[in-house]
Order: C-alpha cells, then sequence, then structure tokens
C-alpha cells in the first residue's frame, strides 16, 4: 500500500495512491498517527481497501499533499551513514551510527515551500530514505528489527551547516527549523519493496544532478539502525528514523553553492517516488 | 496556580495544587497539553478556580503524580548555562547558547522511578529548571519572551555520560532514554514566583547534597533563551525548554561516582517544590 495525506497544512486527511490515482479514506480512518499503528491501522485499512476498492472517492488532481505521517513523536536522524558523504564532510567513518533529532515542527508535505531561515547562509538538501516505526521497539533485536516497519518514505532532510557545525553545541540546531523536513509523498509499505537494500537515490536542484547513491552504499543497513537506535530510546508507533543521506551535498562541495530563495529541489527513490520544492526566503507572518 | 497531573502512567488527569491540599479539575479540563495552552487553558482555568474553589474534588494522599504537562512536540535542553557546570565538565563557557533535544519518550512523573539503562555505567543527575512554553513562538524579541511562558517546573536533566560523550554524534544518545525526564511536581505559574533570576536549586544522591545553585548564575537569562532557541525552531504551546544545570554532576568530580541501583535523588527549586526518584536497574518487560 502507498498511504497519503492530503489538504491544507494542519488539517490533513487520509488516503491512498494506486495506479496513479489518490483515493480518501477519511471515511473509516481517522489520521495516520501513533494511535493508528499502535492499533493495527494498516491491517484494517488493507481489509477496506480489498472491501471498497475503486469505489473509494477519488482525491481530485492538484490537491496539496501533507507528509504521509501524522506528527510522531519524534524524528531521529542517522548521520554520515554512507562512507563518500562522510568524507566529503572531512568527517571520520563513524564505528557506530551517529545520532541525532530533528524538531517535528520541521515537517512539511512533499512538495511544500522550503523556507530558509532568517540570515541563513548556508542552507543544504540531504535525500534521505526514512523509516516509519509501526509499532512500540525498546532493545529490539537486529534479527527482528523489521518487524517493527511500518512503511518507507521520501526525506529531504534540509540542514543549515552555520546553524549544525558552527554555533555552539550539538546539530540539531541546524536541522529543526521550520520547513525543514518535507516527508513523502507516499508511506510505502515493506511488501512492495523488492529489497530496501537497492534503491537508487538522487536529488536534483535547478535541473542539476547533485546526489545520486544508493542504498547499498548504507555503512549501517536498517536493521542494525532500529536495533540500536532502541537501545537508546524507545521508538513508538509512527516515529521516524531518516537513515543519512549519499554524497553530493553542498557542505562537500570545494566552493559550496547553498540553497537561495527561487531554487528547486527535486528529490527521488527508487518504489517511494519523488518530491518537489521551491526554496522561499523567510518573510515574518 | 500550581497544575498537576495525577493517575496511572499514560492515563493522567489534570489537577490543581493548592495550601498542600491537591484537587481534580478533569469535570472541566481535559489535560494540560498543546491545545489547553493554545486555547487559553490557563485563564479559563484561573476562572474555574474562582468558581469552584474548594468545592472541587480532593486528590486522595498519595496519589502518583505525573508529569504537570502532557507529552510536548519537544523538550529542548540549554547545555553548560552555569559557568562552573561548563568548568567541571572541562567544557568552554559558550559564547552562545548550546542547544539539544531530549527524547519526549523520556518525560516520567517527579516521584517515579528512574531506570539505568542497560549496560549503563555513567549515569548521571542534573537538576533544572525548565521553562513550560505558553504560546507559538518563532523569532522572539528578548523584551517580548516571557509572553510566550505558561509556567516553569523542576526537571532532573538525567544523562549517560558515556552514550553522550563518547559513543559518536551528538548529546542526544545519552539524554532520551526512558525514564531521563522526571518532571514536576507543579507548573507553576510565573505570578507565583517572585524573581526567576534569583532561585535556589539543588540536589541530593542518598541524602548528600551535591549541587547547590542558583538561578543567578544563569550565563544565558530566560528571556535570552527563549528568544535564541525561538530562532531555530518554532516552540509550540505546552513545550519544553530546560534551561542548563548548576556544578556538581558526577562527569565533574575527581573520580565519578555514577549512580546505580537502591541510589535516591532529590531535588528542589525555591518555589517550585521538590521530587524524589529512587534508580533501578533495567529489566526487560
Amino acid at each position: 500500500m502507498k498511504l497519503i495525506r492530503f489538504g491544507e497544512p494542519g488539517k490533513e486527511k487520509p488516503g491512498v495512491h494506486i495506479d496513479g490515482k489518490n483515493f480518501d479514506v477519511s471515511g473509516f480512518i481517522q489520521d495516520y498517527n501513533e494511535q493508528f499503528f499502535e492499533e493495527g491501522g494498516l491491517e484494517n485499512l488493507a481489509r477496506m481497501l480489498v472491501k471498497y476498492g475503486s469505489d473509494l472517492p477519488v482525491i481530485p488532481n492538484g490537491a496539496r499533499l501533507g507528509s504521509p505521517v501524522a506528527r510522531p513523536s519524534k524524528i531521529v536522524c542517522i548521520g554520515l551513514n554512507y562512507a563518500l558523504h562522510a568524507k566529503e564532510t572531512n568527517a571520520k567513518t563513524p564505528s557506530e551510527p551517529v545520532i541525532f533529532l530533528k524538531s517535528t515542527t520541521a515537517l512539511i508535505g512533499p512538495n511544500d515551500q522550503v523556507t530558509i531561515p532568517k540570515d541563513s547562509v548556508k542552507t543544504d538538501w540531504e535525500v534521505e530514505l526514512a523509516i516509519v516505526i509501526g509499532k512500540k521497539a525498546s532493545y529490539v533485536e537486529e534479527a527482528e528489527a523489521l518487524q517493527y516497519v511500518a512503511g518507507y518514505t521520501l526525506h529531504n532532510d534540509i540542514s543549515e551547516r552555520e546553524y549544525q557545525l558552527e554555533r555552539n553545541g550539538t546539530w540539531d540546531k541546524g536541522k529543526g527549523c521550520d520547513t525543514f523536513a518535507p516527508i513523502g509523498p507516499w508511506l510505502v509499505t515493506p511488501d512492495e519493496i523488492p529489497d530496501i537494500h537497492q534503491l537508487r537515490l538522487w536529488l536534483t536542484v535547478n535541473g542539476e544532478k547533485m546526489q545520486d547513491g544508493n542504498t547499498n552504499d548504507f555503512i549501517f543497513n536498517i536493521p542494525h539502525v532500529i536495533a540500536y537506535t532502541s537501545r537508546f530510546m524507545t521508538l513508538l508507533p509512527g516515529d521516524i528514523i531518516s537513515t543519512g543521506t549519499p554524497a553530493g551535498v553542498a557542505l562537500g562541495m570545494a566552493t559550496p553553492r547553498y540553497l537561495k530563495p527561487g531554487d528547486e529541489m527535486e528529490l527521488g527513490i527508487d518504489h517511494l517516488g519523488s518530491s518537489k520544492q521551491t526554496c522561499i526566503a523567510y518573510a515574518a507572518r
């Protein structure tokens, strides 16, 4: 299944994507949130799709998409999980996963605008595969870790490098700015993905290819990342773990070319669809 | 006002503390959560207290207290905000606030047990003054920052120093373990605190005084911390900012004496009450 959420920001309703069309399931699903995943919502949704099939209301083309998951308790990110990216940022290849947290207020839809923060000079892109957790996970064994996955989605882990690296303290300062987490278009259930460790992922800026990697280059694979993270904090249903970015970010360039208003990012991962964000300048509301 | 939440973990109801007694307000308040603060809940509660006063149902003595705020969207922490604490941990006095995030799954009640993580060897204490945000805050000016405060509460920012400092990556790994955020007993509204920058805060372990500081030693004061944080992420109603700990943590000792099962921490801040946690070993559930 491919889950979507659609409608105005903050008022999204749940839907599904089938064969190029979007259908509304808000008649029998409240939202794709912690409670949904916790209470076997995915199995329930699958049954409903068999029952109602193409009788479901079609969502008009052009409807805005939100993040396919409602605001989770947390967004955990894995840093430096591709060897070439670690190298381009002058970081050592980590001996165990680097973990940081991204404020959930950063969450936006896959094609929403990305705001460059006030006075920001180093806003950067990062295409990433994100895991959505399906059930409560604490001290999970690697061999069982995939049982805790609800699905996978596309994430642009936008990062302000000056805030992240030059402003004291942890990376969190440069990772959680508003609009810094475009997620989606779809939450794709694992049965639709032949091999999660064989997916091409790419990102362009204004049409120019910047990142072009493959999840077969992970330093730490998906089961390891889930098991490892669950030793430091309990993962709740709906929580997101973003698995790191391949080489090709602005930070890694000899002369970094950071994002500016008007720049357009497009990104995608095999089987997970693509998304597109235009950058805009901060404007007080 | 002094707000409390009481009842079983995950099923807490709202109440108030008046003159040494706890009263149940769940008849007209659903919970102290984002929506409550957003929709003028504090003003509504104050009106209700005038109306019902001592006719409110009394909560029996010995009822468990939960965190006085429901799970927020985020717990932001300020690191190294007391000069002597920065010095004892061999860190430089920061030139601007250090920010990190604490997983909200760490949240527990003020007198709940603290679990020492599996295989942990460096679990440490940190008494802190925590701010609870009352309304959405983004790029707030320092002069207006206090208008965004719902109240203040007591927080023990439990930290696993090996996870935090020796296991790769940011501090978040050692800050968000389950039970690492005992909060409360009360959320105290600002009108009850004569001077937020003149409060003694202390912590004992097994009766021995370990920390004894005063918020007049802050490097960055409350308005600065709120304004600064709001430049990196939007703060939502109910969000928590913990303002850092004074000197006297285990990490700062010549021979650190980290927490072990059976150890009892007691901590308090002027006008904000006190809390007590016993440490227990991790046991798979």
